[in-house]
């Protein structure tokens, strides 16, 4: 076997980063991950287990202060950025800058259409930079941008929203299938892990147990990367995220009108079909629905569907772990088409 | 005050006949209602608070067998059936045949049209008297049908879901706002006392918890109902209901198309002007959006939207308990509109 | 009937003080309760809906800020405190002053001996005033304080834990049935609003949800109230709080050893003969346990009891609503008691 | 690398059974198990995917009928047994008779003392050979019986409040340090899954949501167990166990007094000494302790404590995952002290 890889992780602290350390730690391709704090000096938690007791009793997760020198002389060529889009939006062209491979986990490098950006507010130090690499980035879906995921410096890993629906559609947007005249509609629910770390009055467990509640209708960040990956105007799809009163999991139920009446087994082809090669979506056959829990602890995006008599309103379920194929199952997913190693390697 | 009012509830043992009998016992124009229970002899508990220890020390709640002349002995005048449908279906007839007045919680009465009622298989005795309580009987859904529901001796409580829609939908529907053309969705979630308590592998804590799943797509019972009472075509609405990891409450999203583009002010005006004088409906004014928890515990339907910048997609949210305005509270709405009192009587 | 009574209530915008709020406003002896605010100016907001939109509908709960001749103008002749121990322990002296009579659901007034109230590092203006209302105020539990809550100027309305650790030991007690050298250890476990609202990493729904973990033993501020109350040394009691993933409710599983061989049925006299003309706690007679769900949303407290085959191991259950009988509930049970109005007028 | 094990596993539909199936595919030591069903024929699910979805993609489960001679041919030399423990009792003596060394998760086998075992109402066949197994069977703690596992043909695998009990306590035990005659008390707390995949409306998600219980107090199976292993009279353990209303894991907190006063630091020693060279034991230094959620969906036995300023009040908190550390992870712990493996093999 080929030596292994040195890697980084900035913002392990945070719930995507807990997970995504746990995975770089096993990965059989890769040594343990050095795991990065902003701050200089000595302030801050020494371990990651001061702050996520439940890492005790493995030998220690130590946090460094960030330093690009270091990094080098360690021999890192690759850093993961699990960051707010605030902070991966001024140190990406830092790291570029060094040399080094990057997937970011945020929202900082998705877009490509100014319109969509806007939601951010981006304040860009190097404005030229900044467009560079936004036009450099590879929007990092595995199924969907494989082979510029392997060529990639910079890896814009993907909403956890985003990737659920996305995936559920682009066989049948593919296939030109979907009549986007009259509209798609995901009513997407997620848990509450999704919402971050940060402690806020809608994300006590008073505020969300024994309810249920929608949230930023026609306004969410993730918007603006479904409608670009998958090539709609911005009023063809419409987004409605909630809040689950569960920890983690997304579970979206999507609408769609088709262009002809079709039978539920030419649906569940088109699917198979689009995925055949890929490990990491799995397809239910009718009338078998896939349930949030099934995807949960994995990196599986799983869907099925269900057809209307009429052959023509179609309803898929589409459900991912927010943590793990929404954010650092992704995240190494596409860390192994970068490396050119089995897109499983390290995730089961 | 006029002489108070003596009422029979059968099947107190489930979760909306607890409901009712929690409100039917304190309801300030009703003497102490008297608990059936289905089995002749001396089977079964003696006391609702053998079932429901929650009940203990309030002075007992004695299940007596059915009995028609003992019921009209006691001077009873309106009957409570919170039974199964089948159940219902075989006791109005003769429920009514006694002169009872009777409010059923079941989807026995609800549906007038043939082959919306298919997916209940009924089995009648006597087709005759059934077609004819079918035509006699009122959708009870008071904000609608008020009129009708008082001069009624058999009133079809709504489904708990059918209830969430149909109220979200009934203002827009009857201002002929909406491009039905374009078709309209519900995407319902309900906790899992609607149920039913019946043990079943999938209403377990495991199966349930920390999970979210849709079912019965395209085939839910409530899905006739809705149609029947909004004068929809079947294919002009598709109804996914979901099962969410609480105990109780349901949350519509409801979309639908506008035939033009409208105003938020507009629709909030249309929603408001329509429920202008009910009290158990509260709108909710534009970014608000009700949540599930607000009306849990209460009779209030809550309702909220958003409407895209397009002017044409518009997001309706409405909540319920499914036990209280979805079941046992609506029950007893209606029988205030039965007797003339005020429809929040009891219910506060 | 008598006129009504004016309250006022200061804290409404907390999860006790909503439930407070809600209490007094329906209670048959009350006019509707005057809410305030402690800052002055516009600052705030104007209505508790704004803060609890489930309040919406049902007329206003405008806040106004708290002003002491305004209140003497209004009428108001008691005042409910909702506040943390700090607002309490400066109010209070000035409110007394005003001639009101007070009930403070806080921790300030409760403790009598001054090692019990070092853990609240009170901060006195006036130590004199302070040590003489320390004196005056009546620990506010009615089942055992009845007549002195009935003259009380000042009730300090008892602990969560406490009043579910003290109403089950007490019949005990004050029967000298406990061996009180082997010690007496409550295990106790409460939902989170207990907590209250103040956003913490500690009662995130994802800290929460799926957890369970015990706090502050040996260290617990109720600990104090309960030692003075029950009579016993520091030593003799144990008490160890959790944090349960549910949003209200407390159960107190209790351990004592007795002084003979005792039989059930003698233990259960001992409870019912205790409590015989109270309304408020509900014996249950083994092998039959209250369960937290069954005292929720009420005002009991309910105990339940297992005694081993040698008749010495005397293992105790105690469930109460924290927001209710744990302070809401019984804060209106201890007005009513003041007013010598029957004990459950309001609360049922 | 020698060659791998073949190994077999009745029970697969159960909650332990999917844990113990998902960790036996990726041991490094085994060959894919062998996963049966009991009934012969083709009555029954053919693969195990169709019972839990969650194993779809994977390449299949397929179940097959029990059969010894075909378990002979296969090579299988192991058999694990999640099955309930009359089927235990049943199966294991003819496994035993087949040569096959066999870990047994139920509580067929784990009781020496009749007196204990008098709650199961064992229906043996052959009392000899039953009586024999019984002698043979080793309790199978790994990290308090160890070199008798190792040589072990039949280990009977703890109960999982037994599991967090006794690894608790056992150090303390064994430096001799408790006052046994003050009494011992573990207040325990279990996850649903605990209770098994039956439906009853016991563990039905309305029943157990929002609601805590105590349940089986002086009265559960695994009482015995826990006093045997520790060497105690029956009446100087109290053990109540309680529902929490999550999935998973069991947090147990127990009360003993020390013989003399001592020092946290000595506690922390005591504990840390006896589990020195054990991976699967995890000591919290006080303050702090150990939650129930560090604990899950891992193998480890959390421990923690605190002491009061007594120095002789010890409370001492044990956290397992009911199902790792409680069941199949411990079984697999067992599987590698019995072949000579590194105990954490295939459990990280």
């Amino acid at each position: 076997m080929a030596a292994k890889i040195k890697s980084a992780l900035l913002g392990a602290s945070g719930y995507s980063g807990l997970e995504l350390t746990r995975i770089l730690e096993r990965h059989p391709r890769l040594e343990k991950p050095v795991l990065l704090r902003r701050e200089g000096g000595s302030e801050g938690p020494a371990d990651l287990a001061e702050i996520f007791p439940e890492l005790s009793g493995n030998g220690g997760y130590p946090l460094r202060a960030l330093s690009w020198p270091e990094l080098k002389r360690q021999g890192v060529e690759l850093l993961f950025l699990a960051t707010p889009h605030e902070a991966s939006r001024s140190l990406v062209p830092e790291a570029i800058a060094q040399g080094l491979r990057v997937i970011d986990l945020s929202g900082a490098w998705r877009l490509k259409q100014e319109q969509h950006r806007a939601i951010y507010s981006f304040q860009d130090a190097d404005a030229i930079t900044a467009a560079e690499l936004t036009e450099k980035a590879v929007y990092g879906l595995p199924e969907l941008n494989g082979d510029c995921i392997a060529k990639a410096q910079l890896v814009a890993n993907p909403g956890c929203y985003a990737t659920s629906v996305i995936l559920a559609l682009a066989p049948l947007l593919k296939s030109d299938l979907i009549d986007r005249g009259r509209g798609i509609i995901s009513d997407s629910k997620s848990g509450v892990s999704g919402a971050g770390k940060a402690a806020t009055s809608r994300t006590l467990f008073v505020s969300v147990a024994d309810n249920f509640s929608a949230y930023a209708v026609f306004n969410h960040r993730h918007l603006g990367e479904m409608v670009e990956q998958m090539g709609l105007d911005d009023t063809e799809l419409t987004f409605t995220p909630h809040l689950l009163p569960i920890p983690r999991g997304i579970l979206s139920t999507i609408y769609v009108q088709l262009k002809r009446p079709m039978k539920p087994a030419e649906v569940e082809s088109c699917l198979r079909d689009f995925y055949a090669d890929r490990h990491w979506v799995r397809i239910f056959a009718t009338p078998q629905l896939p349930q949030l829990q099934f995807s949960l602890h994995t990196n599986y995006c799983d869907l099925g569907f269900c057809l209307a008599e009429d052959g023509r309103r179609l309803v898929l379920v589409s459900c991912v772990d927010n943590l793990l194929k929404g954010a650092a199952g992704q995240a190494v997913q596409n860390m192994n088409l970068m490396y050119g190693w089995e897109e499983r390697e390290g995730l089961q």
